[in-house]
């Protein structure tokens, strides 16, 4: 008998029959004698049809009555998913993030989990319901409602198994695991068994969409068994967990990931001083711009060059606070592009592997990809190119690196 | 500078652009300096589309999941409707049934309040905010979520201005005022600008549907003001007050109130000893059903014949508990129809008039309707006939009592 957290993503949810299949599935664990927290996404389409209502009142709308709006979303499914366990005959209980007190701070629509009461679920698990929660949401000091952002509801099922010391943590989505890549994007592209959090990590920050980053940090820390499975088709999926060093042979690279969401933005001419990183991105992240890539190279003259991306949609937003910034920093000018992506190969395997990036970069030359940037972490390499060039450079390094599905690779 | 609290229904929030109307309606208020607080309801047609998700899964849905789910309607116009007045530049803030602690009783779907904070409200009137609360809903000690069932933002509405001791409460509908009878039945009716909250708790309850019968008790209970109005049209709507004794002249009858939402139920043969009544009432109030007119007359022999009405949904449950006291009791049989409808005459007047009474039942006789059942309170006479005559009973009654418009009546 276990404790599984499982969360059933938009399209899992998406209709009344969706609903019904979710309920099927956790009658089966429950009848095999498994305690299931079930936590849940709005049913697909609904998220943007509530966006939809808001944008058409005002085009920014305000941030803490967009949370008050956004959350009934999953404040539908969970009833309905009760309502269907009722129906099997399975006990269950539904919650709201301010309910379960999912505790976060108050940056709304971005919020950030701080802690979770548990008293109320144990207490009905020990009552043999299942307890199913509203992902995505929670709730500040005040009692205001919160949500943690697009795809925040595995951050809720990664943060809930954590509290609850839960077995496993399993996301239900519309694909089987995760890929080696995007298999719209190179065909032959394999699932994966097994991989790292830091790899997982790595992949879902860059962009291989199965996983939202956030809950995958969430389950490293807490160290959260977290499987990736279909909540369509039945199959092992992708167990992410603690590296395993009894490995004998590990792939070099796991997995190659990309994003066409970012763009990039170049303050041209900044004084080589210290203090200038701070100058720059200060403003950036109080306007609260996540950025990603930060590049900046030895100064050539007295001056630097400072370069670092933005998700797409902060892109004018950035613009004009860096207008502001070349401004007091007595800079040259500011420089941006937003027809870039971002390719990185991934894999915990490259610390013991020297080569690794110099066989990226040929593979490139050798398709006449020109790289804008390059960034380096432990287990990636990742580079900034021209987005016209992302699907040739992603399958030229897939089979580069012999992620083919037709190659024997051992795992 | 007052302070209002005004409610508008589902109709009046039915789309953005209605959401729209009723923000400048707000703004117009808070231009002239006054105070409000408004007390939503879903947009119209959320509620049963909900309804109708849930009974897809289960006929008979779980209440307090039911509560969950329907709970979500107001939640989205109250965030619509800040938003729609901070586009105006009219500083607002919503909040939940829960978040505004609605303490209400844990009787979900028909949960009562219980009691209301103010503090918080308080805090934002003072900051010079509009409060937007969403009604028909409420909070239990434990925290679940609780509805008080159908047209209960109504009752949120008074029980608000209650709490705020609010110089009006006013709720906005699609009719513009209380009418003598239904405008649908009798071209004639007219708009009352004046009407007292007994008259108008034995119009609401017998069916003039403009208010919720319990929003009406509490408004007189707790003397607050409250206006009907339309928020399609400007107008004065009609105000609900306590009776005014100076007025001199008093029309007998102020409406005639109507309901084909019944149905009655005969229990044939009982025997005349003491407790009966609450044998048979009571298994039906448990069951959660309730219960309007209840008529017993005398014995002729040891036995009696002991009716009352229900409301037609609850009919089937109704006749399958009394198979049961029936048989406790020794009674006879039990009888029940569902094709009845109630007619009253509703007025403070007939207190001082005698023969208010027997006028009615000689205008029904005139036209050859049978009377099945009669129930009198001081200010109404109710008369259960068949539901086929019922259009009929109306317009003769109206014009018995010179309510048709074209007549001069001092009010």
């Amino acid at each position: 008998m276990a404790l599984y957290v499982q969360k059933y993503g938009g399209t899992s949810v998406g209709s009344v029959e969706r609903i019904e299949a979710v309920a099927d599935k956790v009658k089966g664990f429950r009848d095999r004698g498994d305690d299931v927290v079930v936590v849940l996404s709005a049913m697909s389409g609904e998220t943007n049809r509530l966006i939809g209502l808001a944008k058409d009142i005002q085009a920014q709308p305000n941030a803490r009555e967009l949370d008050v709006l956004v959350s009934t979303g999953e404040q539908v499914t969970i009833a309905l998913l009760c309502m269907a366990l009722h129906k099997r005959g399975v006990d269950a209980r539904s919650y709201t993030g301010g309910q379960v007190r999912i505790r976060t701070d108050n940056t709304h629509t971005k919020a950030r989990i701080q802690d979770i009461e548990t008293e109320r679920m144990r207490a009905d698990l020990d009552a043999g319901r299942v307890v199913v929660v509203a992902g995505f949401q929670g709730v500040d000091d005040n009692g205001n409602i919160t949500t943690l952002g697009r795809g925040g509801s595995d951050t809720t099922g990664v943060a809930l198994a954590a509290a609850l010391k839960a077995d496993e943590c399993q996301i239900y989505t519309d694909v089987d695991g995760v890929y080696t890549t995007d298999p719209r994007v190179v065909e032959d592209a394999r699932r994966l068994d097994k991989i790292t959090f830091e790899e997982m990590l790595e992949m879902a920050s860059l962009g291989s969409k199965v996983l939202q980053i956030r809950s995958v940090e969430f389950a490293g820390k807490y160290k959260v068994p977290l499987r990736v499975l279909s909540s369509f088709v039945d199959g092992p999926g992708t167990l992410i967990t603690i590296e395993d060093d009894n490995t004998v042979e590990k792939p070099v690279i796991s997995g190659i990931a990309f994003n066409r969401d970012e763009a990039k933005l170049t303050v041209i001419g900044v004084p080589d001083i210290p203090g200038v990183a701070s100058r720059i991105l200060g403003p950036i992240s109080r306007a609260n711009i996540e950025v990603d890539m930060i590049v900046q190279n030895v100064a050539a003259d007295q001056t630097t060059d400072f370069t670092f991306t933005v998700h797409r949609n902060d892109y004018e937003k950035a613009q004009k606070i860096l207008e502001q910034v070349v401004a007091e920093l007595g800079a040259r000018e500011c420089a941006g592009d937003n027809k870039i992506a971002k390719v990185s190969i991934v894999g915990v395997g490259m610390r013991s592997h020297a080569g690794v990036a110099s066989k990226m970069f040929d593979a490139l030359a050798n398709e006449n990809i020109n790289i804008q940037m390059i960034s380096t972490s432990e287990i990636k390499v990742s580079v900034v190119i021209a987005e016209k060039y992302l699907e040739l450079a992603v399958r030229a390094l897939h089979s580069s690196f012999n992620l083919d599905s037709s190659d024997t690779v051992s795992e």
